[in-house]
Parts: C-alpha cells; structure tokens; sequence
C-alpha cells in the first residue's frame, strides 16, 4: 500500500526542525530541537516523535558538502560535530524505512520547486541565508548536481581565514555570524547603541533577530550592522548573476525575516554592481515556503525517490 | 550538396583570428587582423579572403554577452566598439551564407568538446585568459546557456572600478592587463627590473610576452607579476570549483603560454583555498588546441546548426 506522508528534517548551524508531512505537501506535526547537543540523539529522538506507520521514509538536508552514495556528511564548516557520522545508516536501521540526504540549500531549492516560487521557473538559483549561507542551482528545469558553495566563494581575495580554510569567504561578511560580529566589534570599540541593552551586558548572546528588532526601532549601529552584511551580499548575488544569469535569485532561511533593511540594501548593491541586461532580466524574491523550505523540500527526496 | 567547410572568426581584445575551417577539424586557412580598426571592415575582409563556394557559414565568437536570437552583441567591456553593431546581418547580407554569433569562451568550450580535452569529459568550465577573462560551462555533456562572466565575479569587493562598472572583478587582477598594470606601477615607483629596456623606455608597451620570456631568464620584477596575477587567478579557480566542482577547469587563450609561472601560482593558491575534496577531484589542464580553440569552436557553430 502506498504510503502518503514522509519525515522530513533541516539540519541547520544551531538548530535541527523536523515535520511529518503529507504527499500534498502540508505538515502534519513539527519538532524543534538545538543541533548543539549530540546530533545522532536529536535526530533519532525527532525521527521517534514523528514516526507512523503511514510513512514512506525520511529525508533530511545538512549544511556541507554530502556524499550521496554512502549517506556520509564529507565537510560542513558550521556543524564539523555531523562530519563523518553514518547518520543515514543509523536512522535507516533504527526504523526500518528508506532514507535520503542532500546538501539543506539543496533541498530547500526542491521545496520551493515542489509548491513555491520555483513551480513557474525553469531556473533559478536559491541562496539561504542563516549562520552560513548555502546555494543551490535549478537549471533548465532541474536540480543540477552541482556543490553550489556560494557561502565559500571568495569575495574579499586577501580577506579574514573562514573555517573552510579559504579567504573572505561570502559567509565571513554577510551570513548571520558576520552581523553579530559587526555589532560585537562596534560595541566593543565604544559605539552607542541599544543593543547593549538588549542582552543584559552580555554582547555574545546577541541574536540576528535582536539586530533587526532593534533596527526596525531607528537604532543606527543595527541599521548600519543589517546594511554592512547587506551590501556583501549584494556583492555575491552580482557574481552569482553574473555566472548563471537565472530567472529569480529565491532567498530562504532565517535572515530573509530582516528584509527590509538587509535584503534591501543586498538588492542596492547586486543593481550598482551587475551588467544592467542581466540585473533587468533577474527577479530576487523572498521564499514562498519561509522557514519551511528545507523541511518540506527534506519531504520530498522521499516522495520523489 | 553538403557543404564541408566554415569559417570560424575569433574576435577578442586586441585581434580577429579567422580561418577556413574542415567539418573534420583541419585548419586549410588562417588570416589575423587587429580588432583595434573598424571591426566591420576587418571582419568583412577576413571573410572574404577565407570565402569559398564550399563554405556553409560563418561562426563567431566575441568577447561580451550576445543576443543570440537579434545576433547583436549587447556588452562588450574590453570591445565596446563592437556593442550594438549588426555583425550577423552585416556578413549574411554581404556573402549570403547562414552566420552564427556566439560568445568567445563558449566557442572555445565548443572547439575543446569537439575536438580537444573536453572529448572526454562530462563537465568542464573553460576559462579563457587574454586581455580580459571569459568562462564558459559544459555539464552533464551540453553546453549551458548562462553567461559565466567569470571576469566579472568581484573578488575584492571594495576593490577598483571596472569598466563594467562593477568593483574588484576578477579580470583586472588576474588577466594580461593586470599584470601590465602591476609591471608599469612597480617601474614607475622604481623597481629595478630588465623589463624596462625591453620596450626602449615606453613601457606601455610592453606585452605579456614579454613579461614571461624575462620572467624565465630570472627577472625578479617579472616572476613576481605574474605570480601575484596567478594568486588571484587562484581565487578564481576556487571559486568556480566550489560553485561547479567540475570533472576539469580547462585553461584556454594566450596566457596559458606562461604556464610555468602564472598557472602553477594559481592551482597553488587555488589548492590551498579549495575545500580538499573537491580540489582532489578536478583537474586543471590547458587547452589542448591552443590558440585555436575559438576559431574552431566557432566552424562548429556552422557545422553543428
């Protein structure tokens, strides 16, 4: 008998969401859990929370590089805890069903493609933004098995060391941890700013959702902070223009939520910067599915498989 | 009556390389010219000392993003005299023979997959290295439409303006004009070196030639430009392997001449910057038709139409 629903789950820098969702797309139930902890316990406890019988398998989306033969995370510079782990051959042999591992901007891009913005496209490339900043590629209609690392293109060539190990990566200057260390480096060296305020002394527990909140309120080191990453992302969506020329640049992941003033400024930046006929012939969009993109995307590897 | 030869035209940033071209690969026929005088003359003399009555068509390849369908091209940076003109129209009207426009690293990737590295190969990007930079993506066996301006990815974000009016792009730190800038800068503040009696005091003009054949005899000045233009070629490499992971990066156009030097500084650079994995899985080659990649990609926009 045909099964109509599938475990999907996003395995993100700092957190792991996991959802049962339906064959058609709607989710049933969601879990939440820290992916600071061991990441083989959270991820079979979410898998145990989720499972019934009517599911088909399970599919999840990591941060790095993933090889899909053996199931094996290679490198995932923001979450090293997960290289190496046979965490599809564990999940598989605790629950019995089949179950599938792609790149998280990867399936963030089949979610869309699946029920969002990318239903009407025939290419686009998907950026997610959050602790690192991911890509993924859909070109004349599909997926292209392509690493996509837009996070670790280098964009300031004699730039700070990533933790990749290359220089100036994209990440380092416009991803969620390069706000933060804006705002810590800023506060640090004696700029006023309400943010001091926002965590009891204690810049380090500073949050990118803290940063826009407080730039929504006219607080003009966030406003410059949100600004400063902005016009660096702007640099790699030009480049990223520039090489695929795709119909839409769909941006996802938990940054997207400081559009106006981030994103905004990114848009500035990547106009000022591209061939005029490619940046007239690009649409840039926020995800249609939000946060849900990786989630429901992890869904359909299943569904699809 | 099948037509079984074309004539393949490559129109880069300093000259116009045109040859009589077989539908099995031989080159019967080769004119240059420079691109500098009115390019409509030269390419309509060219054609006409190539023409024969067993030609099929003329192919081209030009530097800059083109509009196959109009067969206009729209953005030339390093050949804005040739923006907007009806090249196609202009050689179909004159010699009525079907006229094929492409860019020139496409052409370039065309000849290499007819007839050269790419014979083999699923997927390649082809940079081509000359006054400025061009790129081009064969995957999964086809060439892709997309512009791949390599040239034009920034890598130095708050680097200098280009005269795309992006900033810090690629080509003006890596490509021949780049290292003749880094080589007249350094004389000009007083760098001692032998490439200042190569060209009787002018040192505008001075040639990438020049450079490398002083850099083998020893030159210190000389070895130093064109590693730091490899350095930066490496970060180019990176990049497009990070973003591609492709089965090779073949290195096309006449700095490929200075491979001991220039190309070995930037697999380098590009091997010490390249998440491991995916540097161990590509291979950097240089065209194995040299020069002649682009005029015989550009015959087999003919034969293949």
């Amino acid at each position: 008998m045909k099964k109509h629903y599938a475990i999907g789950i996003d395995i993100g820098g700092t957190s792991l969401r996991a959802a049962l969702v339906s064959d058609e797309g709607a989710i049933v139930k969601k879990v939440k859990l820290p992916s600071s902890d061991g990441i083989t316990e959270s991820l079979l406890k979410c898998v145990g929370e989720l499972m019934t019988g009517d599911v088909a398998g399970v599919g999840f989306g990591v941060a790095g590089v993933i090889d899909r033969e053996t199931g094996v995370v290679i490198e995932s510079p923001n979450l090293p805890a997960i290289e190496g782990l046979q965490i599809t051959e564990t999940v598989r042999d605790r629950f019995g069903v089949p179950v599938f591992l792609e790149n998280d901007a990867n399936v963030a891009a089949l979610g869309e493609k699946w029920l969002g913005e990318g239903k009407k496209l025939r290419s686009f490339v998907l950026i997610s933004l959050g602790t690192g900043i991911g890509g993924s590629v859909v070109y004349d209609g599909s997926l292209m098995n392509i690493p996509a690392e837009i996070g670790h293109m280098s964009i300031v060539a004699n730039g700070e060391k990533c933790s990749c190990g290359n220089y100036g990566c994209l990440e380092l200057y416009a991803s969620a941890r390069a706000m933060l260390a804006y705002a810590i480096a800023a506060m640090e060296s004696g700029s006023a700013s309400v943010l001091k305020d926002c965590c009891t002394g204690n810049l380090y527990k500073l949050t990118p959702e803290d940063i826009y909140r407080i730039a929504l309120d006219g607080d003009t080191l966030a406003r410059e902070v949100l600004k400063e990453a902005g016009r660096y992302l702007g640099v790699g969506i030009s480049n990223i223009i520039h090489l695929f020329s795709p119909d839409a640049v769909i941006l996802s992941g938990g940054l997207t939520g400081a559009w106006n003033i981030y994103i905004q400024e990114a848009i500035r930046e990547a106009s000022r910067r591209t061939f005029k006929r490619l940046f007239d012939s690009v649409k840039i969009l926020p995800s249609s599915l939000g946060d849900n993109a990786g989630i429901l995307g992890s869904s359909f590897l299943v569904f699809n498989a």
